[in-house]
């Protein structure tokens, strides 16, 4: 049933190369100030590109019903600002040294540089999107954006050993990624005028997508290095992040090895890692949170099916897919 | 001419005191998310109140043609929540201990806490002020305070003493303070549904108002302990802000005095502060820069000529005088 999986994430997205390429330059001219450093280090960021899945989202969506509006690369760019923003304040807060394969931006001009561009492409991209003389789009993108950083701070009360369960972790993968994708998703439908049903169909189809794209994340992150491309693994298991592949290996463990685990994840140190990630792919865990994340795919694509068969749909769907089977 | 200065803030602002009191209500329950860390770190500095400047600017200026609107408080609230984040930002990047008389959050939480909680309450308080169904405060809330961080950006680049000049302070003093008390204004007069002119007047207004009190601000920094109230000075030299006493001081020092102050400013330590506020308050750089901020105020106040006169008119010109003739 399933066609042959497009490996390329550039080959997926050719339909709307050229939208990305303009997402590309209005960051660049949204972003330029004249001021030496909020132009260097607010755009260091965006020099290696990254995946631009919340750009290729609202794009895409924006199209189910036609043509896709020429400006709606403006709010796709301000989707992209709020993420770097999220990714600038996340690297300060674990310490992060590289990231898109360059210094992170904490790590180049120091933590407080780091701190303040952080809130300054916040509240560019809020801009942005409010000048759009679009006022409806801009309630659900600072909604989302609330969202994230609720999930972050949710994720610091609720991913310690002795409190975390699995329904913190969905509500904090809900906050920090899945509601992201789904105002994205559905702020693709808004742009371009559709019901409220069928924006609400989009954001359902991003909350799923969404979930399974974070579950992959968080699995990739304990997977063996042989599995997967050019990544560290165990980024979550040392900075406490307590992840589904974790839960699912704790539920399943017991006795002294349980003693183990709980000791390890309640003091992690690099040096405790390897083992544990012995004990995560020995209990099935990988493939349990791969089942679950296509499951939660299933659920999402088929959210789509009010929407006529389209090239922007067939992207959407190789795209989601591509996010599932993807080894970085 | 000038009639009897009321010296107790709470009294100047007698006449919104029910208001105020509700901003804090409104605050409390627009922050209240169940998660403790959130609720915890993120009403921290509500506790203890704070001078509530930008809030009574909103209300003020709402009630300048006739009754103060109820919902008024909303983006009062909102305004306020903004400025809380602005500091919680601020005391990370300055090592600050205490805030109002108590511990920081970085101090208290952690400064991975506080970057998060910092952006909680921007992206909070963008939400507050969208959902107050006015969809034409929100531009003008979200623009402030993006021209706010870009200010402490800009202080970066443009503060060390081989590049600052006044013009540099004076953008600076622009971005981090004058406009969003500007914005406070005009929130007012555009919640009350005033013509663009008086809007435009009430920016101005604002804007002017925003100078001398973040001239005085920076005045009080440099004076000596017995002039002021419970503050520590030099902070800003100590954090390496040259503001306008100290500018004033460096065109008006010359030779060995000048090398000994350049050298200071370069490489600024608590050490040399008392042998350096010592020249700026012998230079007459206090006298100087309460000048300018008079004149900034008797220019602001002139703005405000068009509105009739009023029990709120007369509060916001004794809240003006107020904040340029306090002592902390």
């Amino acid at each position: 049933m399933q066609e042959k999986l497009k490996t390329d994430l550039a080959d997926v997205l050719k339909p709307i190369e050229e939208f990305l390429r303009r997402v590309d330059v209005e960051i660049e001219e949204k972003m330029k100030t004249g001021v030496p450093i909020i132009d260097n280090s607010g755009g260091h960021l965006f020099k290696r590109g990254g995946k631009k899945i919340r750009a290729s989202l609202i794009i895409l969506c924006s199209g189910l019903k036609g043509e896709l509006p020429e400006d709606v690369v403006e709010i796709a760019a301000a989707a992209e600002i709020i993420h770097a923003a999220t990714l600038i304040h996340d690297d300060i807060i674990d310490n992060s040294e590289f990231r898109r394969g360059d210094v992170t931006v904490s790590n180049k001009w120091g933590s407080k540089v780091a701190v303040l561009v952080g809130d300054y492409l916040y509240t560019r991209a809020l801009e942005v999107a409010v000048s759009n003389n679009r006022l409806d789009l801009f309630p659900i993108m600072v909604e989302a954006t609330k969202n994230m950083v609720k999930g972050e701070l949710y994720q610091i009360e609720y991913s310690k050993v002795d409190v975390v369960n699995k329904e913190h972790y969905f509500t904090i993968i809900e906050l920090k990624t899945a509601r992201f994708l789904a105002a994205c998703a559905k702020l693709g439908g808004v742009k371009s005028g559709y019901s409220v049903e069928e924006a609400e169909a989009l954001f359902n189809f991003g909350m799923n997508l969404g979930y399974a794209f974070q579950i992959i994340d968080d699995t990739l992150d304990v997977m063996d290095n042989g599995q997967i491309t050019g990544k560290d693994t165990g980024n979550d298991f040392i900075n406490g992040k307590i992840t589904l592949p974790l839960l699912h290996l704790l539920e399943n463990t017991e006795g002294e090895r349980k003693m183990f685990l709980i000791e390890s994840l309640r003091e992690p140190d690099e040096g405790k890692w390897q083992e544990v990630q012995e004990m995560v792919i020995a209990s099935g865990a990988v493939e349990y949170c791969i089942d679950i994340s296509r499951r939660y795919l299933r659920d999402g694509l088929g959210y789509l099916s009010i929407f006529p068969e389209s090239i922007y749909k067939n992207v959407i769907i190789d795209l989601s897919r591509f996010l599932l089977e993807r080894k970085y």
